[in-house]
């Protein structure tokens, strides 16, 4: 991957941004009829037309790469390139009328998360993230690119180095169930402050140097892929709770810190 | 109160609103320093901007009104007509740059909620509410007045009518102690969907039809005299937890509903 992947790659992302935000736009806080909210419909609506639109331009520009959508699965997950995509993340978030469900796109690299966005299309917010690391570890000639951007500005994670001055986020405390609950209930308690409720937006504000760490279990490939090159292009750190790298093969727990030293203390509280 | 005198205080709502809106507009996502952050100067400045900037029109417009505000405390509160005043509702929220903070403003009559803003500046969004109910029961002559807006258009809730169908929020588990906590988890376990993180901004998203219920504890009066006329303006129902109606007196506990069907039954699961 050189600068020229990463430019047309962005592209795409903006492109795919774009076309999902225009399709969810319509739906968001038109859901007043209960009977058709509660059969998930316009949900499914949002989330089918936002896929789509996002599936039409990926197999349009590069047609050699794979896709693995929420809505509609997998094609050519093969490939060397592989788009995953969450077309509304936090549906619970939508259906509330919460304008922080986000849209997320990442490209894998065998299997490795290289380029990721978080696009909130109602308030206006896109994060968009690259990180190389995959490919110089693959092979150590390739030039490194780790980068990560707010709304076309360069942005960086804060270095709050200790658990008790750190904020921490977790969509809910309903995602940690038997021992998760524990080792969650721990890392809560060491933390000065800890709240729910943001899904994949929280990451956007850990890259923004707003808040300290996220920590979170039960997720899905398409919950993460897009949210490691936003962490680790502005800074930060972000490993399942082993301190394992994120890949497609992943258990679906997350731990995203802002720094090394606080990734660190925050995985040792987890038990790693 | 008649209409002209609520086109004043209308009126009154909106400067206030803009004034705390520039006041705090600067100081968001702007703390980037930790240090600087955990003595908690620039979030204290923020507050403190915004509420001199509303008790200065207010003490321009109503000099014989009573003040309360979270930072600067209490004037005039025998007067008949009270503001009671939460420059940043949400300050977890807004230090960590999440964009669902709150200016909440509220107009008291003998102690009952009559007229409400929610605000909400980084997105532009903006909630006034009105309910003479107190003012008709003390004078059956006195005119009518409730009604909503959100963004300058009336708004209305939505009339779910089982809690099985109904989305909850509250702002966080935490705020839940003793006998709140195994209270509020049998609510929590009676809906369709629970989340937490809004603060005051749920009122605002139960006020548009979005959501069903909100149900607080450990609240201040701060906290919910301005969404008293904003639930009850578009329709819905707030009281205390035993159904009372929510006065300068209220104990805290806060439950609001987009129907009165719905409300009876939340009531009867938090025991009352």
């Amino acid at each position: 991957m050189n600068e020229v992947d990463i430019r047309i790659y962005s592209e795409t992302l903006e492109l795919v941004a774009d076309a999902a935000g225009s399709a969810i736009r319509p739906y968001f806080r038109a859901i007043t009829n209960i009977d058709i909210k509660n059969d998930k419909t316009p949900v499914t609506a949002a989330d089918k037309a936002a896929e789509l639109a996002i599936r039409e331009i990926l197999a349009d520009r590069h047609p050699d790469h794979g896709q693995i959508g929420e809505e509609f699965g997998t094609d050519r997950d093969s490939s060397e390139y592989v788009w995953v995509i969450d077309p509304i993340d936090g549906t619970s978030a939508f259906i509330s009328g919460q304008p922080t469900f986000c849209t997320l796109i990442g490209l894998t690299w065998r299997g490795q998360p290289i380029l990721g966005l978080i696009d909130q299309p109602i308030i206006g917010e896109r994060w968009v993230g690259v990180t190389s690391k995959a490919l110089v570890s693959a092979d150590p000639g390739e030039e490194a690119y780790v980068s990560s951007m707010f709304n076309g500005k360069p942005i960086h994670t804060r270095s709050v180095t200790a658990l008790a001055k750190a904020t921490l986020y977790a969509t809910s405390p309903d995602m940690f169930v038997g021992i998760d609950q524990e080792v969650f209930g721990r890392l809560s308690r060491d933390v000065s402050l800890c709240r729910y409720g943001l899904d994949g937006y929280a990451y956007g504000l850990l890259a923004l140097g707003c808040i300290d760490l996220v920590a979170e279990a039960s997720l899905e490939i398409h919950d993460y892929c897009a949210l490691v090159p936003i962490i680790e292009g502005a800074g930060g750190v972000a490993t399942d709770w082993r301190g394992e790298p994120l890949s497609l093969q992943s258990d679906g727990h997350v731990l995203a810190s802002g720094s090394q030293d606080l990734h660190r203390l925050a995985l040792k509280t987890l038990g790693a």
